[in-house]
């Protein structure tokens, strides 16, 4: 196991911990294979069958407190500086960890906006409220919320340059599909070269490999989080497809789309074209906008308005979210400001963060047009990872 | 996707939830494939990336409300009677079905005792709490718990068909690492062979890949959770592998012990022959105590004071766990009253589960004696689904 990123994530925190004036963070798990709190991946690498409790500390202090059996684990990567192993439970060390320690805050994975802040279940809560039991350390738990949400955004040069390799080899794959696709192919034909090219060349599917690739066949193409079907690629139609990869544990996540053209055709007809155009100007006015500062929802509406603006509805999901170790990575989202994203949206942006832009809309007859590019934060702008699309590509009939 | 098991399961649920009184059964999700409650892995096989309510009903209505993007995800597989999408929020429509169906008790999957049924993360469930503002229901929620327990625990048939080839398997790997094994090789050199095999054979392992198969070299072996080492396989010491497979997605879980001979031995040393001979019998005393009503933490005294009883020192663990879709599965446990296993080493047995037995002690100056069985509760008794060790495996020098 290379541990520079896990080493790095794990200073970074105790940078954030002195930015965000808070003196623990904890994180509280138990048979993590089986549960995992997603910031496992960020700041352990090695998973714990027993209660397990991580602590990272304003003071620069790293401990691990973990059941015995499962000491040498922890010892071995050398993340934490001080490894407590128990055997009965670890109710007593923990307490006397927390007392020496004394923190005034003491920040916990729960958050109602983001799953990736949300890793501790309501189950262990109530057990570590058991354990802080005849203590005032249970009035002093706050929300990691924030801790996370700048841990995972703020990418590292290493995390920027395995994303930007994630991204050149998933356009090789785009670029190979489109040699590939013919009309009369399935979906799921084009699906399994996809899975093909990238099994052989070690690389995992960014999503659950059901629906990554998606493909998506007009006129009527399935809805965006659905696998690809026995749809057949149609001459006069659009096909987009939604693909990522897994490169050295970072995500890629990035949509084209194509015309297929029709006998005689040698351009796609102006309705489709108008529809390409409107959603690549969207996309390019967004990242006009895009600084530190901003909001995602105000990037959301940017989008959304333009599109409905030239006669289009507006598309049933937000516009983008931020990449990483996960496809769905950080809090803060580019999204509208429906219940269901909670606190996201109205979080600003950082620099260091990448962020999707993927915007849709459907074309009468013929499709959907949706194009998912990748920017990276800069420190007054953003930067395009993934060269953008900026005319559809066409298949010959 | 088959979907056998799903129906049994889903139709098992009703059941229960008529023999335990509890009007609905409700598991609430989002990105599930990020932050997985388990028990989607036996009512569902479709993830969530939006929020989602499934709803099992002592009335054997079953009703999903998931996103409108994964409506067509949640239909396919064809598992719940009703599917009801929603766009912006969950809210409103959870909250019609709720009053529609009016539960006096509702079931959340949350649990200290067990891991399996603490799917519901403190954010989700501070989000359901403000879904269900304003109303009597928030005072309605309980633990799913015992639910989740007889769930997962009752095997059908089905089930223990699937879990018995899982076993066969896995013992077919383990006479193949006897016939492979020499004095000189490493742990590595074992546990790399095992994965070929496994491998070769579509198998995954039944656990974490870095110690499944865990493999440990005496005189001085390593901690029953760490990954095989390049310590050497020596002449006059004993060795033990902790492995199983994923067989149709149920897990094997199996341990076996070996003596390499020494140059002119024909036969273990009697301090090794007797510390396998203790755990072997602990093993066979403990069986023949096993049958519904028994509760864990009794079978593991059992074992525990006999092993003491002959002079060695108590196994740092517990007696035995549920196996199944995971390979610690269900809930109740053959585990000692250590606060840690909460209250599952006191809830009774019952007919259709499959425990490991796994005692383990330490032989100075050889390494360590450890076997593990499996067994399956009849309505009288249990039945060993994996044919026992009863003689140490001897390893030519």
């Amino acid at each position: 196991m290379d541990n520079t990123i896990f080493k790095e994530k794990i200073n970074q925190a105790v940078e954030i911990l002195k930015e965000k004036n808070i003196d623990m963070w904890l994180t509280f798990v138990r048979e993590s294979s089986m549960m995992t709190d997603p910031v496992m991946d960020m700041i352990s690498g090695v998973n714990s069958t027993w209660q397990a409790a991580l602590c990272i500390n304003k003071d620069g202090d790293t401990t691990a407190i973990v059941g015995s059996m499962e000491e040498g684990n922890f010892k071995k990567p050398g993340l934490y500086k001080n490894i407590i192993p128990y055997l009965k439970s670890i109710r007593d060390p923990f307490r006397d960890y927390i007392a020496r320690k004394n923190p005034t805050k003491i920040a916990i994975n729960f958050s109602k906006t983001s799953v990736l802040g949300d890793g501790l279940t309501y189950g262990m809560y109530q057990i570590l409220l058991d354990h802080l039991e005849g203590t005032e350390y249970a009035k002093r738990l706050v929300s990691s919320e924030e801790i996370i949400s700048a841990l995972r955004g703020r990418k590292s040069e290493t995390e920027v340059a395995l994303m930007k390799e994630a991204i050149k080899e998933t356009l090789k794959i785009f670029d190979e599909v489109t040699n590939y696709m013919k009309p009369g192919m399935t979906e799921i034909d084009v699906a399994n070269y996809v899975r093909k090219l990238h099994t052989e060349r070690g690389f995992e599917a960014a999503w659950e490999e059901d629906h990554c690739p998606a493909v998506f066949a007009g006129p009527n193409p399935n809805g965006p989080h659905e696998g690809p079907s026995d749809k057949v690629l149609t001459k006069g139609t659009i096909i987009n497809m939604d693909f990522g990869i897994k490169y050295k544990g970072y995500c890629s996540d990035l949509q084209r789309t194509w015309y297929i053209l029709n006998d005689g055709e040698t351009k796609a007809p102006e309705t489709v074209q108008k529809g390409f155009n409107v959603i690549r100007d969207s996309i390019q006015k967004v990242a006009d906008a895009v600084k530190p500062g901003v909001k995602g929802v105000d990037m959301d509406t940017i989008a959304r308005s333009y599109i409905t603006q030239n006669g289009y509805p507006e598309y049933p999901h937000g516009l983008g979210h931020q990449v990483g170790k996960t496809v769905h990575d950080g809090v803060a989202g580019m999204f509208p400001a429906w219940e269901r994203y909670g606190n996201a949206p109205f979080m600003p942006l950082e620099e260091g963060q990448i962020f999707t832009i993927e915007p849709r809309l459907p074309i009468e007859g013929y499709g959907v047009a949706t194009i998912e590019e990748e920017v990276y934060i800069t420190k007054n702008g953003c930067e395009f990872i993934s060269p953008p699309q900026k005319e559809l590509i066409l298949v010959k009939p």
